[in-house]
């Protein structure tokens, strides 16, 4: 791809394809559609790559309340290059090779000037926006010029998409694209989980609840830190054998616990509790077990999971009050401009795993089959190729 | 006090009076008890001076469930002086001025030696014994010779007692033993939670539930690390001067609202919540207040209270999620051993106020009306002198 081919559409619309999420839990349809040019502090991208996340299937099956919004264009963990450049854009150039991330960095709020969290007060506020600084409106278009929603700010099942600088990360030339995909989501949340929410420290004993791309990357995180006992819980018992890639020594499976509650099981194993706890499934009852998995006095669960309901989440009294910690975190609490390059570091200098998470790679055309891989339990990520 | 009057009694029992919570409710008893010599890892200690906390007063009227145990010498914020000391006691000498805490620190196990929290996994499991290392027996009998349980390994409502070592801090003599005795449990805890716990740095924004002495000591724990604003939430408007002694700024009455709730009056006083709140009052409904009124994405809520029928703790499953953090904490994440010094030195610096907690002084004779004092909001802390 030469310089030239970028200019021809600077400041006009791109006729291209993408996978449109027409109606709640219907296949995605390829469709051809206009991407407007970028608005004040954003970019178009041309994307080389994507891959799905839960979080995709979750919306496209999304049949009711605010968050359900069709038609739209799913999509959140991509790699892609910088084809145009809207107004006041400062740091990045056309043919930049970038990683759109749903979660902000202003780098000028308070919170992001500070270094107690990677909430970025600014902009995170609201996962509901089409795009950021210049309201609801889309960027995108249909054949019969009707907008179609964009998703998580960066909407990467589409050949070409807009997306707003707080949201992209410039990434070093010498990561495969397809490994740096795998940071706007999944991977990075679980990592940084392990390493900036919790703060993992050698020798210390973690239990990971659900082990999918974030609960292996957790572990993965942990291994790097090393923890000295991992232990993975997972109803497949599959998953054994796989975490060990990314450094679970141990495992449970909750249907073969009889009469004993996890918790009461990890206690056992780790005299007591282990240090730190990972839930990342999002489920009450196991968010629960997660927190009494862990040591009295001093141990920490980390909240990644989601329940679809919302559902409150209750802690006994006398649990929390003994000295045990609980959070959330977004984003596994990285910074994603300057965490994402330290990570980018550790997986050239073949520290971090990211090879074992790429289970499939398809063409972009076979978007629906990564979908049924993915809510098979057949794949970790499938990457798809714009241009294979 | 001469070093004679110790070794009259070494080794044998010693007479003398303790005010004995008989039944559930009822006023304390001033009777003649006999205090059994100090086991091995024990000392015993003549009282000099203790203070009321409410926890006396909750044990005092627990009239069923496991806790409730009668007769019962309550009391556990005190100063004594080493009367006799039992076989294998390092680090205690007779006349020694010493602090009971009912909170262990062994300084051998796992979790004494670890620098991530203050339990002490040997001996805070239970709350209930009577003794320490040696079993459920008591060292307290009656004039009729019937055992007297002791009340969280300290039982300072009597002229002598018998404390494990785990639970005793040598002072400096420089400190007055009123002053001291405050740092047994309410004020180390309330300021431990804004230093240790919370770790409060310059210049962030606290609100503080309950402005009983826990809570006030939370706000003058604060005040010392240069928060920038100490927001009171008290039903008494008399808190709020008294708070201003102890760094509040500002004030909320909770009657006042009107339909709006706490936490939406203070996310409007602090552009969108504080960085970190403290709950002592151990009502569920004020917890989630308190939890609500945190900052988005960094927001830190310090467990205090614990609700008397221990009901769950329920949080907002996105709330949570979004970055929020929860911790309890006992003794305000203090190391007795290592940290009541520190206390006592910021004192003796005049930096640490103390004074101001000590609303009342009276002698032993008039704990029933010290206790009236307590349960009407009258005091703060009232001193008990026993020789006076």
């Amino acid at each position: 791809m030469d310089k030239a081919s970028f200019s021809i559409h600077e400041g006009k619309p791109i006729r291209c394809k993408a996978a449109i999420s027409r109606k709640p839990g219907e296949a995605l349809v390829i469709e051809e559609i206009y991407v407007d040019p970028p608005q004040p502090y954003e970019v178009r991208i041309k994307i080389l790559c994507t891959s799905l996340c839960h979080t995709d299937y979750t919306f496209c099956k999304l049949d009711s309340g605010p968050l359900a919004r069709f038609p739209r264009i799913l999509g959140h963990e991509a790699v892609g290059v910088v084809e145009s450049i809207g107004e006041h854009v400062d740091g990045f150039q056309l043919n930049d090779v970038v990683l759109p991330v749903f979660h902000p960095h202003c780098e000028e709020c308070r919170d992001c000037k500070s270094s107690k969290s990677n909430w970025c007060a600014r902009f995170a506020d609201d996962l509901l926006p089409n795009t950021r600084r210049y309201g609801m409106t889309s960027r995108f278009k249909d054949s019969f010029g009707k907008e179609i929603y964009h998703f998580l700010f960066v909407s990467s099942f589409s050949e070409y998409t807009v997306v707003d600088i707080a949201h992209l990360v410039k990434l070093s030339s010498e990561i495969p694209v397809n490994k740096a995909a795998l940071l706007s989501c999944g991977v990075s949340t679980g990592v940084g989980a392990a390493w900036k929410v919790a703060d993992v420290e050698e020798g210390s004993t973690i239990a990971v609840f659900g082990l999918g791309t974030v609960g292996l990357a957790v572990a993965e995180g942990a291994r790097l830190r090393g923890a000295g006992k991992i232990i993975g819980v997972d109803l497949n018992p599959d998953k054994f054998e796989l975490g060990k890639k990314f450094g679970v020594t141990d495992f449970i499976n909750p249907a073969l616990c009889g009469e004993k509650k996890i918790s009461e099981v990890i206690k056992e194993m780790t005299r007591g509790g282990v240090d730190y706890s990972f839930e990342c499934v999002g489920l009450p009852s196991l968010l629960t077990e997660a927190f009494n998995s862990t040591r009295t006095g001093s141990g920490k669960t980390v909240v990644l999971g989601i329940d679809k309901d919302l559902t409150p989440t209750s802690l006994g009294c006398l649990d929390l009050f003994r000295g045990r910690h609980i959070c959330g975190s977004m984003f596994g609490g990285l910074k994603p401009k300057l965490d994402i390059p330290i990570l980018v570091d550790h997986y050239l200098k073949k520290e971090l795993n990211l090879d074992s998470f790429i289970t499939h790679e398809l063409k972009f055309e076979e978007i629906n089959k990564a979908f049924d891989l993915l809510v098979q339990g057949k794949s970790l990520r499938c990457i798809l190729w714009m241009d294979k």
